[in-house]
């Protein structure tokens, strides 16, 4: 059994908590939180610590802590020598702190409270410094999906970015969508399945090939009334820049 | 069982003749396409004619031919006084000629040639010129899909834009999204799971609960980090603006 500890307990600390829970091939050995009250709901099926000092012997340690405090809390670590990653899509592995081995275990999703995820169908991103430490890194992600990917530092960098234009910026568009929708007296329902296949079209089609629409067809007419339509300047300028995207895009 | 006459042979019309096919309150009576060929895997099983002096007598005529022939399709017609009624999302209910009664049947989704549709799931948008005609078409449509909705040509022409929005402008942030794996060697299967959480989350938030990401935490030095490793133009262009507009929209 993989041995692991959880430094943290906000959003992808407790999912990763519940995902190891379930798992039978990784021992869940204890969970390092600075403010403990944070997993009182776990009291009894965990070991949890709030000093430093006590965290255990673990094959590997997990920081699941805000971007900002990983290299502050990868110094306290009292120990060295031992493999330590990060979970972070945008932080280098080089903020923790060199005196461990380092690496990133980096889960491809979106993680809200009280909403559980299947992490079986969670891509997880993997990096570690020793090309050695991989195999061990691998095992472990394998123990809760099958969806592991090798990504060096630049690759994350330009996936975490990519991840900002499908999920927030698409998740914006559905604002604007519904604001639309509001100022008409319109139920957003109506355009929930439309989003969904949307969504789903990928799964069999490239985007280029999914793309549908007025910019697409270049259908001036509808175009020039939507834009007449739209009052919100705001609103104007993402229908006009985007318009222009695909349009370039689709020559 | 209410009859009804499809005209035209393209996705929307091929799509409702399988929804009407399969529903035992319609019967649909005949199917008029100008070009009979497009409709060959269907004889035996249909009535097809391409000639307008011999489109059957019926309840109900839905002209799914592209926005542009609405016109002279419904120009056309040998017969008048009846109902007829159009599927385009962005055209006025006018364009028919006013020598029948006129209506919209507008199924808001995304149709594509091959792949087939849940029509149970698709909202139905309807208006009737004569209100005496909407239980006419409301019954029509609930026979394919529980999700009918009564909306004027102003909430119409709302919806079509929010449906660019939602749809074809979120389809081209996927495009970027895998324009930027593509150039960093990255399979966009990685994206794929993110892409259907963020549809899914709005099914129990609203888009403005689910918004997250650096632009919602104003996150500077993330959001620089991301700008200055895009070197596309257009690309930058789309995160500058959205950047602002979420941040904006989230005060």
């Amino acid at each position: 059994m993989l041995k692991v500890v959880i430094i943290g307990s906000g959003n992808v600390a407790q999912h990763l908590i519940g995902a190891f829970q379930k798992s039978d091939k990784v021992e869940l050995t204890q969970v390092y939180a600075r403010n403990t009250e944070k997993l009182q709901h776990l009291h009894g099926h965990l070991s949890v610590t709030d000093d430093f000092n006590r965290i255990a012997e673990s094959d590997l340690y997990i920081i699941a802590v805000s971007d900002d405090a990983i290299n502050s809390v990868s110094e306290q670590l009292a120990f060295s020598g031992r493999l330590v990653v990060h979970t972070s899509g945008s932080t280098a592995m080089e903020s923790i702190d060199s005196k461990n081995r380092r690496g990133v275990f980096y889960p491809l999703q979106t993680f809200s409270k009280n909403k559980e995820v299947d992490f079986t169908k969670i891509p997880v991103c993997l990096e570690t410094e020793d090309p050695s430490d991989y195999a061990l890194l691998e095992e472990l992600a394998k123990s809760i999906s099958p969806l592991t990917y090798s990504i060096s530092t630049t690759q994350r960098q330009a996936l975490h970015l990519a991840a900002v234009f499908v999920n927030n910026f698409t998740n914006h568009l559905y604002t604007v969508g519904n604001d639309i929708c509001t100022k008409n007296n319109i139920p957003f329902d109506i355009l929930k399945p439309l989003i969904w296949e949307t969504a789903t079209k990928i799964s069999t089609l490239t985007p280029v090939e999914a793309q549908t629409g007025p910019a697409k067809r270049n259908d001036t007419t509808t175009l020039q009334r939507h834009l007449d339509f739209l009052q919100d300047d705001n609103q104007k300028a993402i229908y006009t820049l985007l318009t222009h995207s695909i349009q370039s895009k689709n020559g």
